[in-house]
């Protein structure tokens, strides 16, 4: 049978059913989906590829889900480091986009950000930021899959004046946008404390009618937690919990805050985490219990956050610190394994974003977002075993190949879908503007 | 007039002078030693070299000082993760180096660690390990600086079977090496609770009259200080301080259980700090308070700890992990800036050592010990700061070039000094016998 993409691996990490590694396997695409998973001396004689790879010291693993980006803000990497959350934002990021944003901006930086991350093996990224819509339409130019958070702040900015049009030119964007197979979209309501109870409302019944998610910062400083206490007398997850909005279609970014009352009451709900560790870490937010919120059944999905919070897109550094602090966090070194770490940052994502029917496994029928990391590096030897290189080892340079639906992005480490030398005029001059 | 080398570079970062960056500048290296350092304008009119380098686009910088290694170990990187430590130990690695310790697992793993470090922009290590000879000896064989432990322990091993041999062996091994210029020597008791007071005070003694630094993992876990009070009603710190060994010659690797009191104890001494940061979360030891230990004066230096345990020899990650996790344990993102983190990984590695007067800044006279990271790929871009850039987005494959005492042992990626074919066949070959 003649098929479009046939893959022989050294070993394919197919993330379910979990813990299993084939080795000497074959992955087999046809028209944007996996068709086959099978062993190679099999595959050979039963499809022929118009292309064939031969990766024979490598592993193939879905593409990372990045669960929570600013894409665009990848310009402004590196302008302000070493500060406190709010500090930053006022001081520094917000005067910035007042002062810079437009849809010519989103579209510089998050074409950045997309080379950034198909460089780094990211099939998928959950953005919220301003011109969600040039978001998307970058995104389908270059083959990467997105889903544009529709945003909503109660203040006005360049992209809107009030919480009436934020969400009008949501729905607008959710309608021009519905029938792109790579692009779905979510309600991103910026923060407890930059929305309020009536926009929220309308949200939520938006939602619930376009069956689309919502994700929100949610608990991510102490600070934001307080000072909503000392406003209103309510915890933020409280208040959102009484506007009905924890149920499975609801993301909560960051979540550095939570008693064990709220870790219960979240987990009943059925909503999602996206855990931030590197953000969070940066800006001494604090620490997201990861393994206790694991170990009563939430889904925590990884995200890098902004690339000038980071201050890169790596889901392979974020994998590793993830698996890492979570150990320390709880006290406990047998706590999210590399393979939990691997699943936060692939399947769990996919659940996140109500996406595990289509991506975050390499199971037959799925589309083909698809990603190879070559663990013959000194660096990544002995292979005692290869999801432990993967999160443990391994950098994201090792990723060489990425396919999105059957579409290769990466080729030998050569992005096919991005001018860089474009690209890297496009930021020279941005950077000068922002320095100024 | 004619030099060995002529390094032009986009930027210069000394390290010495603190917070200074160079632009358009170059460095001058002559018979091993950096001889000066001005604008490449001037430089092109002054020098002649034998080699030039043009490096537009690259920032220079000291090498990395790897402040406490188990290198031979990184033939077992990842044969046994996310455990705790004691089962780690006790139930995985001590049996496996009982089967297969020997001079030549020593060799070709000190090979492997050693390819490793300087792809990764490490020019000094500091080990610890059984036959510290060998390792010595292949450090001196592919031109890397390294500081040798003179190991001891009060049980015995295939490398000797009491602490009075462990201390004999390792004075052998002092003078064998005292007049090779890339090696140095260090005594090395294991832990508190693995050598006895009688060897602790006849290598303090010794470590007096040889001039060499001691260094020893202290308070690693929350279960050995625990253990110690219970054995002997003192902290493991008390134990050392009584015994005289707290002095400016003292490096404690670790660290992560430290009362108030301790940290002004162990100021006052002089003595210095290894903080591992990624070890210590992924074998969930604990927190090393390194934001309140820089406020009150001690030198903190990095290392990586063993790629068993880590996994990898990654300075630069370790460095990353550094600053971001001082931010969150000290709930002040300000704390531990990139340059602090950069000088933890350059210069307070050359204090501990006590090699501050040859390596750990680009300053003249100094050995040159150097290394360019290449910050012209999407990943680093734009460039606000080249020093947030390197600690915060960048990673070890953007490391082009590294020289140690002004020799060439990383040229555009590619290892001068390491037959990486033979390696990886060796490699191969120690997999195949530990995975019996």
């Amino acid at each position: 049978m003649i098929v479009d993409t046939l893959i022989h691996a050294r070993w394919i990490i197919p993330v379910e059913p979990e813990s299993v590694t084939y080795e000497n396997h074959s992955l087999v695409i046809d028209k944007g989906r996996i068709i086959d998973l099978l062993p190679t001396d099999t595959a050979k004689h039963k499809y022929q590829g118009t292309t064939t790879e031969n990766l024979s010291s490598h592993a193939l693993l879905p593409g990372f889900i990045n669960c929570h980006t600013h894409a665009a803000m990848t310009l402004m990497r590196g302008i302000a480091d070493d500060l406190p959350l709010m500090d930053w934002l006022q001081n520094h990021i917000w005067p910035l986009e007042q002062k810079w944003m437009s849809e010519a901006f989103v579209r510089d930086g998050t074409d950045l950000a997309i080379a950034e991350m198909i460089l780094g093996g990211t099939t998928c990224f959950n953005d919220m930021y301003f011109f969600p819509d040039v978001t998307a339409q970058q995104a389908i130019q270059h083959g990467i899959r997105a889903c544009v958070g529709l945003i909503v702040i109660d203040f006005p900015t360049v992209w809107a004046e009030n919480s009436a049009a934020y969400i009008a030119k949501g729905l607008d964007i959710h309608d021009q946008f519905r029938h792109q197979p790579l692009i779905t979209t979510s309600f991103a309501p910026h923060a407890p404390y930059t929305v309020s109870d009536d926009p929220l409302q309308k949200i939520r019944t938006l939602a619930d009618e376009l069956e689309i998610p919502i994700n929100m910062h949610v608990h991510e400083t102490l600070h934001e937690v307080e000072q909503a206490q000392a406003n209103t007398g309510q915890r933020p997850l409280q208040r959102l919990n009484s506007l009905g909005l924890l149920n499975p279609s609801f993301i909560a970014v960051h979540m550095t805050q939570l008693t064990v009352e709220e870790i219960s009451l979240f987990a009943e709900s059925g909503a999602h985490i996206v855990h931030c560790p590197e953000s969070n870490l940066k800006l001494a937010s604090g620490f997201c219990p990861i393994a206790q919120c694991l170990n009563v059944g939430i889904n925590v999905a990884l995200g890098t956050d902004g690339a000038a919070s980071n201050n890169d897109l790596d889901m392979m550094g974020e994998m590793r610190s993830a698996a890492l602090l979570a150990k320390a966090v709880a006290q406990d070194a047998s706590s999210v394994p590399a393979m939990t770490a691997l699943r936060m940052a692939t399947i769990n994502g996919a659940k996140a974003l109500g996406l595990d029917h289509e991506i975050g496994s390499l199971t037959i029928g799925k589309s083909a977002d698809v990603i190879a990391i070559d663990l013959d590096h000194l660096e990544t030897q002995p292979v005692f075993s290869p999801v432990s290189q993967i999160v443990y080892a391994a950098s994201r340079q090792q990723v060489t190949d990425v396919w999105v639906a059957g579409k290769q992005l990466l080729k030998q480490r050569q992005l096919t879908t991005v001018d860089i030398s474009a690209l890297k005029a496009k930021i020279v001059d941005w950077q000068g503007k922002l320095s100024k």
